[in-house]
């Protein structure tokens, strides 16, 4: 079997080392959803990913490089959705208003280890400099999504819209943990919509 | 000395319940600020408080008493906050712009716990209950606040505007974390203001 990485097809030994770092990484997702990232040891995500603890550090040097692949993964997927969402603004509020937002099947999981390494983030530098390049790019790639869709937007304005966006965006999946207020669903996209189209200029984004 | 809490001079009993109260909670916060919810253990804390593990359980029976009792300050505090903020519109968006928020001279060291505190949430349902009760009082004090300002607004309308606000300050909240985007902040500022004054009634709470 071939795998494709990037578009490029990997040779044998690159194709081996994607490979264990994939189980590795869902194994280390599994383990800081279950404990957290202290109280995940590096003994538990060898035994799931059923390599051991020696060979682990073969493909990651410590838990922190096991948190920027994490990190740079769901980052990636999200820069993939928000991509292919177009800032389509009906779109956008509606996954405002359903929580549907960036991450498709595995929002739940992503969004807990998004918190677990924002929490751990507060006291850990090296962890709080990986959440920044990663966000780093995700805005960066919205500014340049922004630009695309309103050729006429200046970079600055980009930056703010795409600000705002973003600060939504986290709103709305760190709510979605404690959402059991009673909003009316329709009103609030009612509400977004009415944002947005203030907001955004009207042009060739929303069809 | 005699201690006041919530108006009512307290006895020389509850003085001393209170206080050990408070010297337990300011030691959990530090322990869980330190080694996250799990790390954290009840002889730290109650080291850091200089009580033995036996007084403690005296005043909590567990961690999520303690982590109940945090919630509930934060929140209080939050509201407090929001209720003095009287949703000036400008105030508001000067909050959102930088970084301000609610919580005043303990942000930091709050909005850590309470990440802590979400991340925990999403794999003990215990926790998750104590997050879904705070929310739900600071939500429905939000919507009242705003019926008060604006006595024409339906609860409706006060509910989805309460939830819209809700979602910026928590978006904004996270995102101090990674804040290192080269947005204007005076753009920023203007880009709140315009959807404010676009959400909200013009009326007697911006002078």
């Amino acid at each position: 079997m071939q795998v494709i990485d990037n578009g490029r097809a990997l040779s044998g030994k690159q194709q081996r080392i994607a490979e264990r770092r994939g189980q590795i990484i869902a194994a280390a997702r599994i383990c800081f959803r279950r404990h957290g990232f202290h109280g995940a040891g590096m003994a538990e995500i060898a035994s799931l990913s059923q390599l051991s603890v020696g060979q682990i550090y073969r493909y990651f040097v410590n838990k922190e490089a096991i948190i920027e692949e994490i990190v740079h993964r769901i980052v990636k997927h999200r820069i993939q959705l928000m991509l292919d969402n177009g800032n389509e603004l009906s779109r956008m509020a509606d996954d405002l208003t359903n929580d549907g937002l960036l991450d498709g099947a595995d929002a739940d999981i992503n969004q807990g280890l998004m918190l677990e390494i924002a929490a751990e983030a507060t006291r850990n530098p090296r962890v709080a400099r990986i959440l920044c390049e990663a966000d780093a790019m995700l805005y960066r790639q919205g500014c340049e999504m922004l630009q695309r869709v309103y050729p006429q937007m200046s970079a600055d304005r980009a930056a703010v819209l795409a600000e705002m966006m973003a600060v939504l965006c986290e709103g709305t999946a760190l709510r979605v943990l404690t959402h059991q207020q009673k909003t009316d669903r329709a009103q609030l996209y009612q509400l977004y919509m009415r944002i947005f189209t203030t907001v955004f200029p009207s042009g060739p984004a929303d069809g």
